[in-house]
């Protein structure tokens, strides 16, 4: 059951966005009726569990126009295009938005997540990192992000309390919890 | 630092879509440029986990266009309109999806997630359900959707192996370990 029945049609581009290409796809669905559907092409993103040595996690602030407030997230950014792997996307992302660095060879891939499955095709990819060595923050022009460093039980008892809500946030922090078992 | 100096200036729909309306934001940024922003509305959604009295936890698994194959989620949908109680989406997708259903008492809130905060403003709230009484599946004429459960140990694994990987449902399954010691 690859496909279950559904076979697509037609990818047809309706909007070129800044960040991502909007499509209405044409569906054949399995009792035989011809559907339309969103679909959003987008490049990928990486993101990071930044580990500190007492074992506090570096997080980012930064005003999210799409929800129209602040909000504390993981590191992480977009690919610049299709074809960069994840980890430099991670790596990089980690330098520019908190000011840290670190080697391959400190970044343990944790896990894939894909964002949006009924209309987007957005992976997150996300990385733990530790060993970080200072460096200085590389935003573009328009970010403006602010860095703190949580204990990890005060991450948890953020996202319980609804003041952290970002998705792959949620999904990096409690799975490293489970896998590190902090 | 509510809005940490940046301002939106103007909100422009650009593409009504069939999920959401996207929208093309002129916001002006603290170091004084005005950047234009993609913006998705959404209605929001609910997801549930739903607990067996055995301890397993019932998965559907469905075709996902944008991801271009099947996808093992947590029962999950839209909100029929921005003024639907989340928890009656919630109660509604999963008797919908599984053909099991629930009373409001045995609806405990585990958290809620933003999907896409770069550019959208899709909220879930998720669910934990217990006492599921048997019912039918009420799916949309193009939706096909197959249920199994799992135990808690076995999504772990898939989701560490890269077996599941939607957002939501990693979010959700972490959580319900974590919260739950599971």
């Amino acid at each position: 059951m690859e496909n279950d029945g559904f076979q697509r049609l037609d990818r047809k581009l309706v909007y070129k966005a800044h960040l991502f290409d909007l499509y209405e796809d044409t569906v054949q669905v399995p009792n035989g009726n011809v559907a339309k559907w969103d679909y959003i092409g987008h490049k990928g993103a990486a993101a990071v569990v930044p580990v500190l040595e007492d074992g506090r996690i570096l997080m980012v602030n930064q005003f999210r126009n799409a929800l129209d407030r602040m909000a504390i997230e993981v590191p992480a950014g977009g690919r610049e295009s299709t074809d960069e792997p994840y980890i430099d996307c991670a790596k990089r992302e980690l330098e520019e938005e908190t000011g840290f660095k670190c080697e391959y060879e400190d970044m343990e891939f944790l896990l894939s997540l894909k964002t949006t499955v009924a209309f987007c095709n957005e992976q997150i990819e996300i990385y733990v990192v530790r060993n970080l060595k200072k460096s200085e923050q590389h935003l573009d022009e328009d970010e403006v992000i602010h860095i703190k460093a949580y204990e990890p039980s005060e991450l948890r008892d953020l996202i319980f309390a609804g003041k952290i809500q970002d998705g792959k946030t949620i999904a990096a922090i409690m799975a490293y919890l489970n896998k590190y078992n902090v």
